[in-house]
């Protein structure tokens, strides 16, 4: 046995049980015991990361214990649900040491910061594999949905979309960048922050929500699928960095309405609720940006800021033919 | 694209979609929503199957579906929790409908049977990995937990023991076996049946329950360390199917002992309500067998009929040492 390698249980003891805080059995036993509030309903999500896929070989595992709760997080968040646990099946290649510490420092110090307990999981021998299952809650019918847009409704997104695909980019040797701005982008992909403030904050507020992982066409198809209605998106609304306003319109607008692993909400809100949406986002310190409108029908139309009808070439993240 | 290739929503869509029922919200927004019934705590409990280790490549699709569920209720069934619900994150190198569709028909008629529901999940292409989170209910402060076993307690195991890891040995090529025996070992394999109903008869009965997943002495290590007390198991008194029984006594040993996969409850109880266990097993129609007893201290010691001490050099499964 290496010396960087310990065991299984040891492994579980050293890096992944903490004291159970609000849960009412935590990791040690054949399953953690939870309650939500009285009136609450719970929210589960689960998400799964695979290297080459959702990461990126050279990612810092402190990084890497980051995304794989943060892109949970943000499923909680497009519900508008307040995080309480998680569980975790992790699949390591070997029990390395090296690995383990700042992967779980990365984990826990975000999980902490939202509150959010390791209530259970399961390590086993295998080909990198992060599986968390998050669990959160709220008030009993106010989950923020997919499927309540109505034509007329403003679309909106918090933060600032597409660095993380410009990053990506520059991995793949399309794109250079200056050493600072890359690490700037870089930050966007390895490291989302997940918009649990905001989701709070526009309950009761919003009338549709999702979290971009897969790029905004894919994604806001997903709400106009299940609300029945189609969409305008004005690309030249879109928010975005100063980094990626330098680069080419052609790579700007696949990075913006195709990029994937933004980590950002995407909402939809009534016309008359514009100041409220914006009371709702400075409350939660977070920024919004109106990006177009719903409409009748169910096609998506992405037009400039003239007006004029964009082409878009490109399609939603499909795990199994991208 | 071939022919037997789906996109990664049509997937979900065709295979893993189905409608709600006791959820307030399942497949297809950010969250599932669900929540316990009034009075009850939710038991989560989560497992990830790699092939290789809990499976082998030549396993039956459908039986693989079975397994991947089976192991978490078996979790479940160890608390003394009523199943209600799971998610499935899964990575599978193509999205092939030849798996799917069997991997699929396994998982689902396992779930009916439970009335366990799929209210979410992720599917992505990578290694094949399978990660099941699984959430039952029980009222508060009922569950069977690991920490319970006093000096005195007998100590009970479902079923019989051994059968997986015969099937194991059979695949490694060190026993061979006539072809329908090694399909009924085989079948204890892939086939695992949780003891669901065991663990509900059990509640306020046993004081300590465990699934055994890692063999006898690793898992019974566990209720040991969280009881702080020693055991005796006789090793004779480990049932055993007759196929297992025909083998070498050290192979037989073996097996009962370290096997792993078992996917049997281990409990303990007072002595004077072996009768109660005895009308809980037959009330679930599950064989139960009393093979040992809790003692003061903290050392496993095995014997056999004659109370002779038993040599025992293996060791519970340890995913980062074998």
């Amino acid at each position: 046995m290496r010396a960087d390698m310990i065991g299984e249980f040891e492994l579980i003891e050293k890096y992944f049980n903490r004291p159970a805080r609000r849960a009412a059995l935590g990791v040690g036993d054949d399953c953690a015991l939870i309650e939500p509030d009285p009136g609450m309903q719970l929210a589960i999500s689960c998400d799964m990361l695979v290297e080459g896929r959702h990461f990126l070989s050279t990612v810092a595992p402190q990084r890497l214990g980051h995304k794989a709760l943060a892109v949970n997080l943000s499923d909680l968040a497009a519900c508008g649900a307040e995080p309480l646990a998680f569980t975790l099946a992790l699949a390591l290649p070997r029990a390395d040491e090296a690995f383990l510490a700042p992967f779980a420092q990365g984990l826990f110090a975000l999980a902490e910061r939202h509150g959010c307990e390791l209530v259970g999981g399961d390590t086993t021998a295998g080909p990198l594999n992060l599986a968390i299952t998050v669990f959160g809650q709220l008030p009993a019918g106010q989950a923020l949905l997919r499927s309540g847009a109505r034509p007329g409704h403003d679309i909106w997104v918090s933060g600032r979309l597409g660095d993380a695909r410009l990053a990506l980019e520059v991995f793949r040797g399309r794109v250079s960048l200056p050493g600072d701005e890359f690490e700037q982008v870089r930050r966007a992909m390895e490291c989302p922050e997940p918009r649990v403030a905001l989701g709070l904050a526009l309950r009761g507020l919003a009338t549709s929500a999702i979290d971009l992982s897969d790029g905004l066409v894919g994604d806001l198809g997903q709400v106009m699928r299940r609300s029945g209605v189609g969409a305008t998106i004005e690309v030249d609304a879109l928010p975005r960095s100063d980094i990626l306003a330098a680069q080419g319109p052609l790579l700007q607008r696949e990075c913006l309405l195709a990029g994937g692993d933004d980590y950002e909400l995407l909402f939809t809100a009534p016309r008359s609720r514009r100041e409220a949406v914006l009371e709702a986002a400075a409350a939660a310190n977070t920024e919004v940006s109106r990006c177009g409108t719903i409409d009748a029908g169910e096609a998506l139309r992405v037009v400039d800021a003239r007006g004029a009808v964009v082409a878009m070439p490109w399609q939603g993240y499909d795990h199994f033919r991208s």
